[in-house]
């Protein structure tokens, strides 16, 4: 077994605190990973609050991670010593259903093992996310990371990256369609990267006109204050796509009014209450919504490609571990511009 | 002038009674249709009765309209005298917006012209519909009907079989997909024919145990009992696109669970009151919802063309139109099997 220091929640109610336990030893299609950057997502928060109730403490949180494989089973292909590697928002999956055998494990049809407050296949060991020294995971479920980037950059692909990345995909964003980012956070400054990057026409939707220069520094072609009714009226009708990453109350039927005809509202935050959704609203101008979680393995690995080839990161503010319930705080008020990423040598 | 008799609301709290008015004489690109016979949908005692807030009286409903060519205008090229014809829910669109140019004229974005209750382009020259011996449209806005199915079949499908055919093959319905289809109505009864036609695996989602033999009857291979809850638990992740015709209060949530990851509902009926749509339900199946309205003429044209080659028509109770009222309150009851259809020889 491997000793392993991290932070980890003993309750709900508890700040992070240093917290020692061990590692599997790596099987035969394990890679272990000494971890240097961990990214802070705001699930981390909602998580170790036990805001969604399922929480299983104690609990190391993170799932942004990025290190360097220290260790490789003896049927390890991918990967070998000293090479970069990362994992995301889950470490396996039941690789047998409909949806793991398609590649979107995060579909998993019976569910898939988050990289933390989850269970390993067994359903009884519990994981331990990226806020610690170091990791073991199958190989099948670790990506490949480039040495073009900043690592603490990438390490935010890992979860707000494909999660934006994604269902901007999905619904196959390309050059000519005008897409309306709503919200400027760790998922939002992602996917105007993205969708700029596609060759969209991006629109950043925000409620803080504060935001505007780093819109238009991210990519962003436009900013919309969405508290300014001119404004708003003048964007009915007007956007292919609106990715909404907002997870604060909001009236879903003011952003479908930007949609044109055909329009497609992508979900990615989820609001404490159901959202109102009109049907009339989507029957007059067959417009749509749909929802998107994270990306498969296959797909993280394409989206990490493709930001090594065309120089994408996450803009971050690298803290130490010692710094984490401060920075949660920060995070509480949008006092980050646009990821927190832990760097782990600050647990040695 | 053309002296026309038909069957009109005065207010919305009067019944239909008969009605008396000029239809314009036959322009240049008119083609005049003497009506034989117009389907009763159920907008029409919505807008009969104010129930949208848009009514214009007097009204004379009716948009499922097929009758025969009794004059034409100098330029018309599609139809002579003697053709068998078709009206729509629309007579007129502006012809010029994106949508109009690409043939989605029921999304004109300067508002489609209502083929009752609506005026001409000129803004003011109210619009009477089918419960009249004739109606005079721009060839342009006229269907053509094949001689091969009975007329009264065929008129429920310019609304009804539209509004149900459009979406399924905007989304692409076909072999291998299951289909759920909510509702057994006047829409109902038409998206399982189409489904079933088009290859799907199609379930009835109905609350009344008394349809099962009808639904089967129609072409559905299953019929789910949605009251029951053993039935609805094995139904979860089950399909990929649910047709959702209810325009009465409902739950989309129960429905939206029968969805397999990428499933889509897809929203014909009105419900009085916001649907509560959780993002969350959306978001882990990568669930969608979306709406449609009708279809434009081009996709009208070819739906007809499809019931035509093969056989479909709607199920339909042949009724007078001194029998408007009664027929009314009997649609109110869900005691229709499918559509009611005015035989206008009543009028005479």
């Amino acid at each position: 077994m491997i000793a392993t220091k991290a932070f980890a929640a003993q309750s709900a109610t508890t700040p992070l605190a240093p917290f020692n336990f061990e590692r599997r030893d790596p099987g035969a299609h394990d890679v272990q990973i000494e971890i240097l950057y961990c990214g802070v997502c705001h699930s981390d928060i909602h998580q170790v609050r036990n805001e969604w109730g399922n929480s299983v403490f104690p609990m190391v949180p993170g799932h942004e991670i990025v290190g360097r494989v220290t260790n490789v089973g003896t049927h390890v292909t991918k990967f070998k010593v000293g090479d970069l590697a990362g994992v995301g928002c889950f470490v396996d999956s039941c690789r047998v259903c409909d949806n793991c055998k398609e590649g979107i494990e995060q579909y998993c049809e019976e569910g898939m093992s988050g990289t933390y407050n989850g269970y390993e296949r067994d359903g009884k060991t519990p994981t331990y996310g990226g806020y610690s020294t170091q990791i073991v995971v199958d190989e099948q479920y670790t990506l490949r990371i480039s040495d073009k980037l900043s690592l603490a950059g990438v390490a935010p692909l890992l979860c707000a990256g494909i999660t934006t990345y994604s269902p901007l995909r999905y619904v196959g964003v390309t050059k000519g369609h005008k897409v309306g980012v709503l919200g400027l956070g760790g998922l939002g400054h992602m996917a105007v990267k993205f969708a700029a990057s596609f060759g969209a026409e991006v629109t950043m939707l925000s409620g803080s006109k504060s935001k505007e220069a780093d819109a238009k520094k991210l990519g962003a072609h436009h900013f919309a204050l969405t508290s300014d009714e001119a404004t708003m009226k003048g964007l009915q009708n007007h956007f292919d796509f609106i990715l909404n990453t907002v997870s604060a109350p909001h009236d879903y039927n003011t952003y479908l009014n930007l949609l044109k005809t055909n329009g497609t509202m992508i979900v990615v935050g989820v609001p404490p209450a159901p959202a109102q959704v009109p049907a009339f609203n989507l029957i007059m101008k067959r417009r749509s919504i749909i929802g998107s979680l994270i990306g498969g393995i296959r797909e993280t690995q394409e989206m990490l490609d493709y930001c090594a080839e065309h120089g994408i990161t996450s803009d971050v503010e690298v803290i130490n571990i010692q710094n984490i319930n401060e920075s949660y705080e920060r995070m509480l008020k949008g006092d980050v511009r646009y990821r927190f990423v832990i760097d782990t040598a600050s647990l040695k």
